[in-house]
């Protein structure tokens, strides 16, 4: 019996997206003492890089209406990780249409950001291969997030792609927004990544949503197959469904420099009393958006309203609809 | 893009273990109300096995400790079910070691069962080979069990799986009892109980925990690499962890022949409604029993004192015992 998993590679390395990817739950107003401690667990458990959130457009979002990990200004993250003295990367996302990014990613030089991870649909790569190029200029790591990808044709993919190999960025994400993908198509986007990023050493990383319950069971599926960066988040918390839970991946991986024991803390500490205000996790409605290859935003409202138990009802509405 | 999934295969049978597995939360003490809703659900939903519960022994389990599934005595299946004249096949388990099997199981025309899944331990397996036996000869379908075999060394499946060959079980199953099964895992071990069953035309099964939310996921790769038999239960239920969800598995297949709104109608009116009386899924504590190849008793009792969200302890506990 061969066992490759029983050793690891030493290139993996692990995206921690709790305060970005949850910050979609609660308009990114998460208290600072929370936000203070998945940076701390982070540092302890060995996670590469922690994403604290987005560089959105003050003119689309309001100020007063978002959280500050909605705009990820510098003296925020500072107030947090002062000047982030760890081996911790730290990232944000900033998404096409919706970024003011030539004016509002400042220089590398000034800020304690090390990555910028573009994230855009298929039809917005011409203004993300914009938006990489600009923030690799400043001096970051970049990474090309194409969302949504479980919605788009594949000649579109292959389109999307060639240009992407093209740009500075160093990593190309594989992300199943709707968290509708199964094992063999997570195996063929990863492959077609791969094979274009190779040209250009590009890395192919991997971020699931547990809709179907398979984030984490994807996410291994993604490394098995090559993904050398992986997104997951505490608890799995994030929008909706949820992400690939933290301890289940740290859990499954073997490189000694992860330590699951802060991330269990954490879990009882911060992330067990946050169910008491949001809801997150593969509820049935969701397990329904992601069969459908839907935007999880119905189940959502489903989710939020007097019916949230009310599984038919919801089902009819959907595929009637369809 | 090569897409074998957006067809089906005909042979791939789905067998329902809500009450059976389920019973192990509750000493199989279901409402007959319960039992009938999952029966009728079954029929609805095309399912094509349903297990009722166990032919447990009388003596080691006292008749008024437990419900009335523990023992499926033939007046209470017919209780619910009549005679069963759908195309449904009722099965039973009988455990190795803790089942009177030859005076309990009665011959097939006596009763309205169709199936006996043996279920043991690798140090059973002669036991298990004369249960097949038995089972077979009084007429029914039977299954082979072989339980927790991610503690069992490879040369000990390997024998085990010799001597189930030479019986007339058809399916034999790759059961992960403690849901620490990895993908890789299972696709070694489906193909390694396909080869041994192939001369004797048996079938493989899939039996799945939930522990590390991989029960969907590890069920999928069964199917992928030729397993024809997968067990499910509604939202789950099960002991600990649960099973793969059949709302997820039916979801996935595309058969026609299968429909989902009755399993969606019967998760709303009689799973959420348990779930205010019993609690099972994949918490925290189940991740590390699952993490660790451990049988999920101390996670169960974990759960189930004050401590419940006292993960950090639980954990040191654990591994300070390894």
């Amino acid at each position: 019996m061969t066992a490759p998993w029983i050793t690891y590679r030493p290139q993996l390395k692990v995206l921690d997206c709790t305060i970005r990817d949850g910050g979609l739950i609660n308009d990114h107003a998460f208290e600072d003492g929370f936000v203070k401690a998945v940076y701390q667990t982070c540092v302890e458990a060995g996670v590469d890089y922690m994403e604290i959130g987005y560089k959105a457009c003050k003119k689309i979002f309001a100020r007063d209406k978002f959280g500050a990990w909605k705009f990820c200004d510098e003296d925020d993250i500072r107030r947090i990780v002062g000047e982030n003295d760890t081996s911790l990367k730290l990232s944000a996302m900033a998404d096409a249409g919706k970024s003011d990014w030539r004016t509002d990613i400042l220089p590398k030089q000034q800020s304690v950001l090390d990555v910028i991870r573009v994230a855009f649909y298929v039809n917005q790569v011409a203004e993300a291969v914009d938006m990489i190029k600009d923030a690799h200029d400043k001096g970051y790591e970049v990474t090309a997030n194409l969302m949504a990808v479980s919605r788009v044709q594949e000649a579109e993919i292959d389109q999307a792609l060639e240009l992407l190999a093209e740009t500075p960025a160093t990593t190309i994400v594989v992300v199943d927004s709707f968290g509708s993908l199964y094992a063999e198509q997570i195996e063929i986007l990863v492959k077609k990544y791969l094979s274009y990023g190779k040209a250009t050493g590009k890395e192919v990383g991997i971020h699931a949503h547990n809709n179907q319950q398979l984030a984490f069971a994807n996410t291994i599926e993604a490394i098995i197959h090559g993904a050398n960066r992986a997104d997951a988040s505490m608890a799995g918390l994030g929008r909706g469904a949820g992400n690939c839970p933290m301890e289940l991946l740290i859990g499954f991986l073997r490189n000694p420099k992860f330590k699951i024991r802060p991330i269990y803390e954490l879990l009882q500490d911060h992330l067990e009393p946050l169910r008491a205000k949001v809801e997150w996790g593969p509820y049935v409605q969701y397990n329904i958006t992601g069969q459908l290859n839907q935007h999880p935003r119905s189940a959502m409202a489903a989710r939020a309203g007097a019916d949230r138990d009310n599984y038919v009802d919801f089902y009819d509405k959907l595929i009637t609809e369809e």
